[in-house]
């Protein structure tokens, strides 16, 4: 068990493992460079790094992390679960819990597909690798939102009967997959999904997995207070529920780099104090 | 007159500058390199520049803030003065206006002498340049607590029948100026100041010059609320009075850099709202 996990790896979720580091607590970060920041050619406003591009900023910060002995490991976190004394964060298969959860999730929110709610864990999932089994030798659909679409579709092609690639076409791509370049507008069903609608016509599925790179906070954590599309935090960026910080652009605006390491750390060190 | 005057030359003044800028507007920094920041030896945990002095640190931000078009200034602000549409800070004899100010003044807060807010304009004075002619002739003290008190004292030799500074011997120091090693405890007089105590004496003075290189907030800028030693803000950076911004170290704990400069640019953005 970490003292602490990072959900997000952009300068608030950097800045929180620098400084949960410098307070000796244990802190993995998970996350991939895939925020706005990542694809910035230039920023000049973060003080102390002038004309630097975000990736190079992202990089720098995340070998700062690591050589203060922060984990940062890849991955999408799609639930996080409040176990009483810790928490527990679902990265599909894989599993991770800590005592304090710092939420670095950017401003990015997905919106989520009419009927995407409703029928999670009924014929809709997040992770390939958890669920494919209850699909073998059936019909899926993979709505592709995310870096991880094209490898889980590709895991998936080896089990199912067939799966059909809601995306854009990609090398990487099993030739097994059926790419189909429609938008995916709902997901359909009875007491369970049986299907997605594009362009206003029901195509019938067995499954549905859906790919992103964020997930909306209301399926990440249930029960957290929101100002609009913003976690509710109070000055030591705690949220409503004790033991969970934010910080960062999933707080609210100005969305800079700057305003995001500050409040990393802010976080970093009050969820340190808060661990005995 | 500048749309923004930053008060204070650390990390969160620098911020201010840099963002300030980044929306095209004038800016100011007054201030030295004089707090906590500059003496650190290495600061681990600012994201983007690990193991870095200091100084170093103060240098990269101030060349940052100059090379997009900002104007550093070095002084000690002594009074910030509400003049209804925009603000005038008087720094000794020079003075500058500005329509947004923004505090960046640090943790450390002077403990005012006893005596001093009473006497201050009747026999205390901030500034050798502005009043040494009123003490043409005669015998002042000057209580040396920051970088300029030398300076000053060797500017009053020139004009004054004597000198005495309370503070320790320095090679720089006119030999005219007379140095005693003891620490002022406090300010006596009638009306007026008539000189100062130390070590339980009165030594009596026709005036009193004190320097240092941070002003007491309550000295600084009148009605400014405050909680404990620090001055009250909400997450805008703003202070309880319109146009007055404050953020880093003067806002409150942790008294760290990367809150500093996250606070700078939430305040130079919020500030630069307000202008038309």
């Amino acid at each position: 068990m970490f003292d602490i996990v990072v959900v997000g790896a952009g300068p608030a979720g950097y800045s929180a493992a620098i400084n949960a580091r410098k307070r000796d607590k244990s802190v993995v970060v998970i996350g991939q460079h895939t925020g706005w920041l990542a694809k910035a050619e230039k920023i000049e406003n973060y003080p102390g790094m002038p004309d630097i591009s975000g990736e190079e900023m992202l990089s720098i910060m995340r070998d700062q992390a690591l050589a203060m002995g922060a984990q940062v490991r890849p991955g999408v976190v799609h639930q996080v679960i409040d176990m009483g004394e810790s928490f527990g964060l679902s990265l599909g298969a894989d599993f991770v819990e800590a005592k304090k959860v710092i939420l670095c999730t950017g401003a990015k929110q997905p919106k989520l597909l009419p009927g995407e709610e409703m029928f999670l864990g009924r014929g809709v999932s997040y992770c390939g690798t958890c669920d494919a089994m209850l699909y073998r030798g059936k019909h899926v659909a993979v709505v592709a939102q995310g870096h991880e679409a094209v490898s889980e579709a590709n895991f998936l092609a080896g089990l199912c009967q067939s799966v059909t690639f809601f995306g854009k076409q990609e090398e990487a791509l099993d030739p097994r997959v059926i790419v189909c370049d429609e938008k995916v507008e709902a997901i359909f069903g009875d007491d369970r999904a049986r299907g997605v609608v594009a362009q206003g016509r029901e195509i019938p599925f067995d499954g549905v997995f859906i790919f992103r790179d964020a997930m909306a906070l209301s399926a990440l954590m249930s029960g957290l207070s929101a100002s609009g599309a913003f976690i509710r935090v109070d000055r030591q960026m705690r949220t409503n529920i004790p033991g969970v910080f934010a910080a960062g652009d999933c707080t609210g605006l100005p969305l800079q780099v700057a305003k995001a390491v500050g409040e990393g750390c802010i976080a970093a060190l009050a969820a340190a104090q808060e661990i005995k």
